[in-house]
């Protein structure tokens, strides 16, 4: 488990304590965050929600707002906007709020990517004060090596200390991509230096894509040198995709254990499932991640059908 | 017919207030909505007014305001400048202010498409409290996959959170396009996606083009995908252009009861007819979206000469 | 003679009486505007004001607040900056604000046209509180097509909006212009098209250059379109440059009882003639616009030397 | 002797007494201007500074306000963090603060010159008021045909205005530049231009370069467009660099009585002479424009080494 | 010794003695800067902190918290977000806030380098207010020549006369680079012409790389025309890197004896060595920096293993 985590310095004393309650409440005391992504209805538009094995419930985003009440996940982190149609049935789940978002559709070929703020800061003070809604946090996307990384480190640099200014934790998606970058975006020591870049925006968490050595192929301890890198921001990474459950489990387990990351940020791998396989699913790695418990124990919660 | 749908969350309770009583009265308390779409003296410049089987009526703007003022339409979209013109003499028509529109002079082969928003929410909200006409709400055209895709996110997330938090509803104008859309603009899935983006930004309605097949053809049955994708967000789209009225309303009708959107948004196929001809058919689409009548019932409003 | 014209929507009832009074004085009462065009000074830079047929007096500046002194014009139009110079020595003019303007040394070929806002409202507000000038409106150009249009279409709204909340006038200068244009920039549907534009911006008038038919020539009755298409929006344009009086008259009398179009401006026709040529010239001019006189009548002020 | 100058218009009653109140002190009561330009270490880096025939003072940047403290110069212009080092010990000087400023590593060859504003316009206001110098300007440097004139004509009225309001005089250094404007950026009817503009911009003083004719000689006589074309505002111009002193005074005697400018701007031709031979030129220059006195007079003041 | 400095003009009274005070503190009340550079994390990513030669301490970004505790450092610069994390642990450190940053990742042959400011001058005021920590100023990197010098001089500037305001220092580092500066960015005469930017820019130190000869060799009489160009600017560089400690300590007496700088700025030097050795290398460059002491004594601090 993680040690107990200090609230953000240069921030007034009662952002300190909300803070420290909003990182409890999203880590459910554990020091570790079981963060589910639920932006890629923009990121991906309606790739990950239908076709192939994706379950039908998925075609509806209400299935993410179900998942996230039934399970027992550290924080669910979705579009404010639609966070804003369906909050008021949810009001039990603890929300993010991730700030920007883009399209797929230009690829780094045509373009750089590019994400911009979406909601104003002040906008999201609003939103938590008269949404009602446990918010712990909020995320943003950054694209180290981009064209456009100039604007967006700008803008998470901000966001971040109005974040911890209002007692909210900063989450950030690092992913190096551009031309710049090449073929590179996986590479373990590219990844180290986004989880570094992080930490120096001030964030509280570093959401990185798993390192991959030279043949392509994950391996837990090359996650060493970013979270090392990272420092007292906490590294999550995903288990990667569409993989069955029992070996999303135990790369997890790996991640955690041997690679050092504090939690893991899910999404396709969770909503991608039925309801009831999905918060099953959710149980294995909340079990996994909070309450610290082995792949053997996780995988009993899968059920027989895994 | 649509349930009772809830006012956004997140902001003032007298704010929630003034959305429901605009969207009752958009909805004209049907929970479908008939929009009446007027931006094309900017979009299209005059190529929709004058020339072919268009009336000699719409060469002058006001024939607009008589339409919307004759007819049941739910809202009159248009530009504010506009408005400001003729809302002293149509007072009873309910508005909803298009908060940016460009020509069609740069073609996407040119550039990809920009689109700026105009007024201030600040000076919407004069506008809103001076004018005292009846402002349901505002609009405002995305284009998802053009490189301009960022700004324009990031303007439409501010205008819907302002909006809601002025008690407006928010409709979005979605429609992919770009270099990296190519000739993918009305495939089924691409407008799911849009739809779902729409979602995300946390608009009311979200206005998109008719899916068609890989043959070219309408067909309501590929507006599934689209309307589970945009959730509680309500879709809308129009029956395509310069088709005979009949076959207008039996697409319609199909939108409506087999693809599932909750209403329409009709510009050309109303303003393009002259003011008793446009009036008829307004109230031939009023009978199927908000009376929810069957093509039988809303064909006899047209009279004889349709 | 025009009807009496409302106010805009969505101002202050105390701006709403400013803006009324300042419409009666620009149009002299009479609901037809004489805009005597000052900025050329920055659009042309020096090429307007020496050489060739061009009055020894032009040369100098002042040349242009003695002409609007001595003459009957319904307002003068010219950068604040320019009237900040001289305006204390003419007070009796009726002003009207340019408030952007560029030099022609970038051609279209280079590169579209863009053209941003100098003074902020702010500054406006204040130069109108504290200079006590009679200072009925402001002006601004945009360039549909352009591929900055985007831009001027935003400063442009929200300089109407603000214009009008301060009880002043707003003329729009409309020049379709730029690659996508191409040499359709006086098209008869090309200048309807943005007179329409100019309507949906909210602007009072519409300043834009004489409809061509397809030999060139210019004919009122291409007019037409374009002022029908501005509905409410007064369509004022200037006779052409260098032609010699008494035709400029009979093309502004065509104007403005074929063409419908509600007055004029006149910038070089007017500025580089000797100040008493130029008064008598502008007599004409008022004789024909805002007394609707003959151009038999009109043409009596000319003397003898025209 | 230059005719009284009204501040200008617009502006509050006893920011107008300030302004003339500065414009005395930098005009020495004469209405002529002797601006001491030291803006170089930005736009020429450290070229106009060491080497060849440069004294060996010059290496310093005191050595510019130790001569603006000696001599009798109407104005020192120089940045304002360059200001912020030295003003204490030279508080006597009149300082105009150059707002803008650009080095010359990138050449017109390879982009347009583009130069934006430093310090905002409050922090001009907070300097004045907490440095307690005799701070009676600003100045900015727009390029007029660059692809960046919008931007800087957008910034520079903005200036203007502001110091005005201020109660502080405004310099416009006006240089055509450009892929635009190519080889004519010292002809007559190009600098007479820009002279007309920024006469439009509001400002007090155009600085602009000496017009050149055909075969690319000064001749006061070109100057006359210039000055005829700015109007009430005063033109001044440098006369050339690097040249023997005597030549120097006849042009800027010519420049003045020939070509109607109504003072110099010289920095290389001051700061490159040791301290001594600056001051003594400064006396010289002095004598000329401020107390109208011929080159013989002047002369005189350069003692025997000139 | 470098005399009593005064504070920058322009500012309040309060805020010039809070400056004397960050003034005296960071240079140890020896006029003399020790910055101790930790910016690298963003700068070079994590190519600085593994690898090689680079003490295994280095991989945690506290390892650098602990130097700057342990040793003599006049202040330690880095990221204000870093810094949010670890300063509770380490008050007695006196910080400089690095206010931009980018990767290495975008090389100038891909596009000129471009930082942007990434906390608001607001956000800055709440951190010192609101930290507690001993904040003695901010820090920024300019890239004079390259095509966004613009923007960063404009944020630079404006920067600078806030952080004065609020009584801290201001540094910046000036690195000449871009297409324009090709391969002479670190030609002496191109360093001068940066420090004297720094001058004009209001800063109190100038952070450059050290000249080099035509043949790519550092000599320190090559700083002296820097060190004049700087004025009352102080100039600091570093010794270069990956060098041995002697001789890093030689060049350093030299930069500042015969070069004539005034401190120095040492990262990778400093952090790339175990807590032991950093502390004592530290100590060293102290007595040579703040103490004035001969390299002979400055070794004495490196004990047996350097």
């Amino acid at each position: 488990m993680s040690p107990f985590k200090h609230p953000p310095l240069g921030i007034p004393v009662d952002s300190a304590k909300r803070w420290t309650e909003n990182y409890q409440l999203a880590t459910q005391e554990s020091g570790r965050l079981f963060l589910m992504a639920g932006d890629q209805k923009v990121e991906h538009l309606n790739d990950d929600f239908v076709g192939g094995h994706v379950a039908a419930d998925d075609a509806d985003p209400e299935h993410l707002f179900r998942i996230a009440s039934a399970a027992p996940v550290g924080c669910f982190a979705a579009q404010m906007g639609l966070i804003s149609h369906y909050g008021m049935d949810y009001p039990e789940v603890p929300y993010l709020l991730k700030l920007n978002s883009k399209t797929h559709l230009v690829k780094t070929a045509q373009r750089d990517p590019a994400s911009l703020q979406w909601q104003s800061m002040a906008q999201v003070h609003d939103f938590v004060r008269h949404s009602g809604l446990k918010i712990v946090g909020v995320g943003y996307t950054i694209y180290p090596g981009s064209l456009y990384e100039p604007e967006m480190l700008s803008e998470a640099a901000r966001i971040i200390q109005d974040a911890h200014a209002m007692g909210l934790l900063a989450v950030i998606w690092a992913y190096p991509r551009g031309q710049a970058v090449g073929n590179k975006e996986q590479d373990p020591h590219m990844i180290a230096g986004a989880s570094g870049l992080v930490a120096c925006l001030g964030a509280d968490f570093a959401k990185v894509n798993p390192p991959l050595d030279a043949q392509g192929n994950m391996d837990a301890r090359l996650l060493g040198e970013a979270v090392a890198a990272a420092g007292r921001t906490q590294v999550i990474c995903a288990g990667g995709s569409e993989t069955d459950s029992e070996t999303f489990l135990e790369r997890l387990h790996a991640q955690i254990h041997i690679g050092g990351t504090q939690g893991c940020a899910t999404g396709r791998n969770v909503h991608q499932r039925s309801q009831p396989d999905a918060t099953r699913f959710c149980q294995a790695i909340h079990a996994l991640v909070v309450k610290n418990q082995s792949v053997e124990e996780a995988v009993k919660f899968l059920g027989d059908n895994h």
